[in-house]
């Protein structure tokens, strides 16, 4: 009942962008030559963050909380920080890149579901037909889902994931998504590795979808990637034992899934979190309104040139009650234009 | 539904231990002296261990999988070794641990909840009333640990089992229950993580009466722990963000639902896996039906002197099936008289 709710209320949101989907046009070229890569391990830290006040918060935070004669020192074994991924560590427009993920395997599918081409909503995906996609149902959706991600085993399915994202490209920057990813983020990730923080990703996309590259792309293993989930079912096959991924859901990480999600996996309170949505705003509240010393900063996604700027009314990553929060609680927000020398790896500074 | 399913299978195990507790007498007492804990540190790894054909299997499998010129070398990130709880790594015997915190919890309550004096299934256990115990239903036993586990914050929950386990004692050996914990497993889970493993606890028990007391006790932090969960809701009180334990079921990790926990929280298949009972099978098989180098290892009860003997007939920590697929597997069986030295800490040796 619960999950049925938390999932309806997400449902919109997958209309909005399985709709917006049809404005994708196929004119987005690559715009910045590649660059060399940063070294992370520069002797001054968050290389590719302005000098302004949110890396100034940052390192004023950490430097508190690992500091053995502060006050708000914080042992080693607490340091967790939660990041969302959509908008927070990699791109999410023009769509969520999983959403980019299941219409292709609608795609993909299409020649061995020849019923499809004559039945919604499927019909309507292979065909491009927006009056149709518009009018999407939540069943239609979830049918969607489904059929795209549920079925095979596991390993099946990681080897789908890799295998659409080994050349699967952005459309506007033409390279394949695992680069689209925020170089300052990057380096946030690794200082605060480097000082002792277990860093997990909490995010709203699948949880299945997300741990066959977060270790190589942000250096994240499996087991500290948090996200929503399908059920899956054990099963011995011809004596090899499989996991069958169900066409019914488990969990829903976003909003306030993210605290029940953070406890269920971490079991302990994060000390940092970071996000740019109204998704991600329960796991700042469960982050830093308490008593102890914590951090929490909201991407404000304001630089159209090098990015995107959206936020209050975006369908995708809206930002409107998180930054109205983030304002009155003092949390920190990144503008992106301002306090970001570099957004991807393969922009110049 | 498959919830609902997979919970009412446990529930008659609930039953059974609902009507044996009345046979709990109070005659149990304190049977060994304490001694001195012996240095898992030693140079010699695992000095409770025999040296039979168990401790060999370990130290060979050990060898072979972080020795870097072995065709069998694994990375260190990918040594995964898995545990069950109850039997595996402390007594399970008269009855599961958890099961008597439900009934002193049951009790405790009692005093705020007269009108359970005159209410089934409650009177039954405050009176101890074996004929009625022995009756007890599916939904009874779901009301008994919905009453107990449910109802406040996670943070109150984990105060009263810190409070409970702070007070209780083994009816047997009237200890700390924390303190009727295996030492050659505890050797073991050095011995491993010294190799570079890292140790996850797998256990039907719930995951929220672990959690508390695990990383003391087993150096197994609440991060690494996967078990038993009823559902939570994330809740802003009077502006604290708080997790409201529910009246549902989330999750049962026993038999088939341990590889589906595995794969939920660790999202990596283990190379070694230690249980004890019927219930520990799928991990096991899940572990080493593969390919790959991995390690498999069943703990037989073999010793009522010093702790319990039991296997296939048992109501708790039955091994049946478990047994014989060890056998026509080639699994390491611990036989607990002659593989261990000594059993518990307190024990001489």
């Amino acid at each position: 009942m619960k999950l049925r709710r938390v999932f309806s209320g997400n449902i919109l949101v997958v209309v909005a962008i399985l709709v917006a989907l049809v404005f994708l046009g196929s004119s987005c070229t690559q715009r910045e030559p590649p660059t060399e890569k940063p070294s992370v391990h520069a002797a001054e830290p968050l290389p590719s963050w302005d000098d302004g006040m949110a890396k100034k918060a940052i390192i004023e935070f950490v430097d508190r909380v690992t500091n053995e004669g502060s006050p708000d020192f914080v042992a080693q074994d607490e340091r967790i920080a939660v990041f969302d991924n959509d908008g927070t560590l990699w791109a999410e427009q023009p769509l969520y890149v999983q959403m980019i993920f299941t219409i292709d395997r609608v795609k993909a599918l299409a020649p061995k579901h020849p019923e499809w081409k004559a039945n919604q909503p499927f019909k309507a995906i292979i065909e491009n037909n927006k009056e149709h996609l518009s009018k999407l149902t939540e069943h239609d959706v979830v049918e969607i889902v489904m059929a795209t991600h549920a079925g095979m085993t596991t390993e099946e399915f990681e080897q789908i994931v890799k295998a659409w994202l080994a050349t699967a490209k952005h459309p506007r920057f033409n390279r394949p998504y695992t680069e689209c990813v925020y170089q300052p983020m990057l380096e946030l990730l690794d200082y605060l590795r480097a000082n002792g923080f277990k860093t997990y990703i909490v995010s709203g996309g699948g949880i299945e979808f997300m741990r066959p590259w977060t270790e190589k792309v942000y250096g994240i293993p499996p087991e500290q990637v948090i996200g929503s989930s399908i059920k899956t079912k054990f099963e011995l096959q011809e004596g090899k034992p499989v996991l069958i991924r169900l066409p019914e859901v488990n969990f829903i990480d976003d909003k306030e899934g993210k605290p029940v999600g953070i406890n269920q996996h971490i079991g302990r309170r994060p000390i940092a979190a970071f996000g740019n949505s109204d998704g991600d705003l329960q796991m700042l509240q469960w982050t830093c309104l308490t008593d102890g010393k914590s951090f929490c900063l909201y991407i404000h996604h304001t630089d159209a040139e090098r990015e995107w700027a959206y936020d209050r009314k975006s369908s995708i990553g809206r930002l409107d009650k998180g930054l109205d929060e983030a304002k009155a609680r003092g949390w920190t927000v990144v503008d992106m234009k301002r306090d970001w020398k570099r957004i991807f790896t393969f922009q110049e500074q």
